[in-house]
């Protein structure tokens, strides 16, 4: 497996961001994101995403000289225009936005519309977190999943993340609403693996564990079945309401591909009400008490959502991150 | 199947409230929760409910002569202490305050400490909904349900609930992070039916549809395996972090029995932003998407969370509240 060290990495996105037209600033922050995933393990949203995005670049779909910009304003609660701008540079401005109005009401939330795929959903719950504040947000997609008790695709896989501070390295949850997102079947496919429990449907209608034939369907399984359906509904409602953009249906009837986007930023800045004595036993109890749980199986753990992450990351900032030899060599000659 | 007016229902349980010593406001408005969750088809949280709620107060759990009051500040976020009231009057307090201070502030976050169990969860949904506003509340709860890859309840099942406003009846998602909370798991043992998709581990480990098997083991299973369980961590972080309470590890050390909550009242005022037309558009597009899509199979149809309730409540209102005979004789005899 080749590894390439994060700085060769960053350097390199940053090269063809800059040719592609960003500024400077910018071009450094959005490789620093899409470096970012790739050392985190989350190749599908990192590298692996980087020829697509500059291919939607050079569609139209994402303007480089455009970015988030208020667009409504009601105390705690904003209404920003992405004008169609970079996706992860949209939403780290929109969940720092978020972090500032929580700093001056305790809670703040900014609605984004006219956006695009933020990448990585985890890196605006760890944006959060590293401000010592809780973080929950998600994003309305196209249609790629079927409503429960339905066959065509009319909800969204709706990515939700919940970031929480924690001292030795956040507690983050990054959850589509499809039981896989689409980059983890396609890791499976190329691996040449079937999924862990069912994650979709084949071309007859059967729940199956095969990537390839949840691919050629274009059915992935809600996770757990009429909730994950229940939920990825409410959760485009609320973003398409709040930041009257477009929700998951009206994405669909603009073409085959996804842009223009609604999205939620929620920070809350629940720490700082003088209770950390109480937060610290709370945490420290909790997680004592997953960690010494009877594995359900000989090798298993209950793991908190982030804990592998700070060991992959650990590894490959240790030996270097693992490119996919032929995305990488495509970015070398962009 | 015996079936009882809205009206004698709320009736019996007042008469049963006011003799065990609650206020007659509190008492109305306690069995009007109760006795909707009935009228709308969740008996396991209304009238079944009943008689463990009354338990509680005889035991000394649910405080009669208590209520949820103000412990902190901070702008559009407030820490409230419940004091072990009535779970379901705390939580219609809260929802209430945290409605207040989405007026003021366009977005208003209560966290409240120290309740019991606030029945039917969706009742605080559509609480917000009626009020113009989106709702997000949920509760954390005893440890009932086993953390994805360890084998002992070490997480709760805490309820999330998120209801949007709608004309013709609101949409509310109210689900528990099992795939079938204790309730409706106790409704199919009681028709003798075994469940519709995996629920759960017999004692031996397996997964099984079976719901007396489940009752048995304790070991629910977390909706979406790793995802519910995930999930179920972080509401219960946030909850007991923002409202200075007891985590579901906490509870759990507590006693077998459950009491001493912490639960999130999440109020937007975001229908206020003058975008009555948009808002409009984007939900009937949205329905009609789901609507009209292709059933999965003759007789399905995709829902959207809430729209069965409603059918149900139609039903209930012209034919009468049905009721479980040997609870309701208990109730009469109380």
């Amino acid at each position: 497996m080749k590894r390439v060290s994060y700085t060769e990495l960053h350097q390199e996105l940053v090269r063809v961001l800059l040719k592609l037209g960003f500024e400077k600033e910018k071009a450094a922050l959005s490789a620093r994101l899409f470096a970012e995933a790739s050392r985190d393990g989350v190749d599908s949203h990192g590298l692996n995403r980087f020829p697509r995005f500059v291919a939607y670049i050079q569609k139209g779909y994402v303007r480089v000289d455009q970015e988030a910009v208020p667009a409504k304003q009601m105390g705690a609660l904003e209404q920003w225009d992405g004008h169609l701008g970079p996706g992860n540079l949209n939403a780290w401005t929109c969940m720092n936005r978020a972090i500032e109005l929580a700093g001056k009401h305790g809670i703040g939330l900014v609605a984004l519309r006219n956006t695009n795929h933020w990448m990585r959903g985890g890196a605006y719950g760890w944006q959060a977190a590293e401000a010592g504040m809780i973080g929950l947000c998600w994003t309305n997609t196209i249609p790629n999943m079927p409503a429960w008790g339905a066959k065509e695709a009319v909800l969204g896989n709706n990515p939700l993340i919940i970031g929480f501070p924690k001292a030795e390295g956040h507690i983050v949850l990054d959850t589509a609403m499809t039981q896989f997102s689409f980059g983890k079947i396609e890791s499976y496919r190329r691996a040449g693996k079937l999924l862990p429990v069912a994650g979709g449907f084949d071309t007859a209608g059967h729940i199956t564990h095969d990537p390839a034939e949840i691919e050629k369907s274009g059915r992935a399984l809600p996770f757990g079945f009429w909730k994950g359906s229940g939920l990825s509904l409410l959760l485009d409602l609320l973003a398409s309401s709040l930041s009257e953009g477009l929700s998951t249906t009206q994405i669909g009837q603009q073409c085959e591909d996804e842009y223009g986007l609604s999205q939620v930023f929620i920070a809350i800045d629940g720490m700082n009400m003088g209770a950390k004595a109480h937060y610290e036993k709370m945490l420290s109890d909790t997680l004592l008490a997953m960690e010494t749980a009877t594995p359900a199986a000989p090798g298993e753990k209950a793991n908190y959502p982030g804990e592998r992450t700070l060991r992959t990351r650990e590894e490959n900032e240790r030996l270097g991150i693992p490119v996919d030899e032929a995305y990488w060599a495509e970015i070398k000659a962009m």
